[in-house]
């Protein structure tokens, strides 16, 4: 029989202790609007895009040519050329450069992730299916790690954690109760995501902030081919030959 | 108009943290089997179930004429009167006793809550209506802890949670994110939660301890009034009276 290899999912980066994944490829996911716009990014050709914790660390490469990235609470801090809106991350503003970013809560678990797994990749609505089929051809387990909202459960990462889970049933073992969970709740949410994620406090307050075009653009599936991988400290585009 | 009180879901004790429940109720939910056995005991007239966190503690007292109780793995520890299934906490055998309890997740999040809120009672499908009648008379913000396994999610304690909050939905604002998830996977489930558990890891470990008879009477819905709340260091029946 074939070996199958097992696929769990991490709620919150306040749970990734709970989980042993020095061995695993760990999907980083924070779809509003973090992995969104760095999946765009390298599919628009950037070089690569450099996540810091610290508004402050994003400072300390002005002088390099790099474009400055930052978001907090929603919002682009002053002074940087811009946050995490997926807009900013348009082919004629990227090709070819380096971003220093820095957001609440995807940087936070990107680096949480980097520390303790065999391999980081990003994944977002927009790299579904590019996604899942490397995942299918990687011998290794997968976990995937919603960013949340300052620690805590969000629905919209949930919700793509368990569209990679239902992409990837038949490939992997799936025994954890949170595939279960996200798994059903994409199930139920899958005809209409924008719809759903209505019932939600980050739709909130991200109606607040007024990125509604934002949100429907993070919504979108398989527009892009590109997996960004963490490679040492930056995110660069995993090149990779489907047999 | 009328103030609304608010509901959020804590999914696992190890994000307790991030609550503020000084001014809350907190329900702690361990559905298989603790919080079910507890109120089922309670309900059939036992004085007091006295959490402990360690077997050794449960040991400390053995000359005082209390059952004692001690679940490690989901198995009776041996030497003690009984662990946590359900059946032991009959009439018979714990009217007018008390019960001297350690489990594997249960008293952990009761030691937990009761370190940081205003008061705190158990929940379980068994006294569902009572408890939710209840909530809905007191002026406090509620929070739903699930007990999980071992810190990470669970399936059925997120959907005992969920059933709370789809019966307290009209009484309380209910804007967390997990708060959704939990109402919308125990909508999906409630018609045969029984067949839904199959889903779940904690399903399996349980089908391997030959228990099914316990998970069938946890999952029975209002079969006990009682609600049982920490005073001090015990677990009482609540005295109310409903307007």
């Amino acid at each position: 029989m074939h070996y199958k290899k097992s696929i769990e999912v991490c709620l919150t980066p306040a749970l990734l202790n709970l989980y042993d994944t020095k061995e695993s490829v760990v999907v980083v996911i924070d779809i509003l609007r973090a992995t969104s716009s760095i999946v765009y990014g390298i599919d628009n050709g950037a070089d690569a895009i450099l996540p810091v914790a610290h508004v402050e660390d994003c400072l300390r490469y002005a002088d390099k040519g790099f474009l400055l990235a930052a978001e907090r609470n929603g919002e682009v801090v002053e002074g940087f050329d811009f946050g995490n809106s997926p807009f900013s991350y348009s082919s004629d503003k990227v090709k070819g450069r380096t971003v220093v970013l820095t957001t609440t809560n995807g940087t936070k678990a990107l680096h949480m992730a980097n520390a303790q797994s065999a391999q980081v990749v990003i994944g977002s609505f927009l790299n579904l299916k590019a996604l899942c089929n490397w995942l299918k051809g990687q011998e290794r387990d997968v976990l995937l790690l919603c960013a949340g909202w300052k620690d805590k459960f969000n629905l919209e990462d949930t919700l793509f954690a368990g569209a990679v889970v239902n992409e990837l049933r038949k490939d992997f073992t799936r025994f954890c109760d949170s595939c279960v969970a996200a798994e059903d709740l994409y199930l139920l949410a899958k005809d209409d995501l924008r719809g759903y994620l209505h019932k939600s406090s980050h739709s909130h307050r991200l109606a607040e902030l007024n990125i509604e075009e934002d949100v429907k653009f993070c919504l979108q599936l398989n527009i892009c081919n590109a997996i960004p991988v963490l490679e040492g400290e930056a995110l660069v585009p995993l090149t990779w030959v489907c047999i």
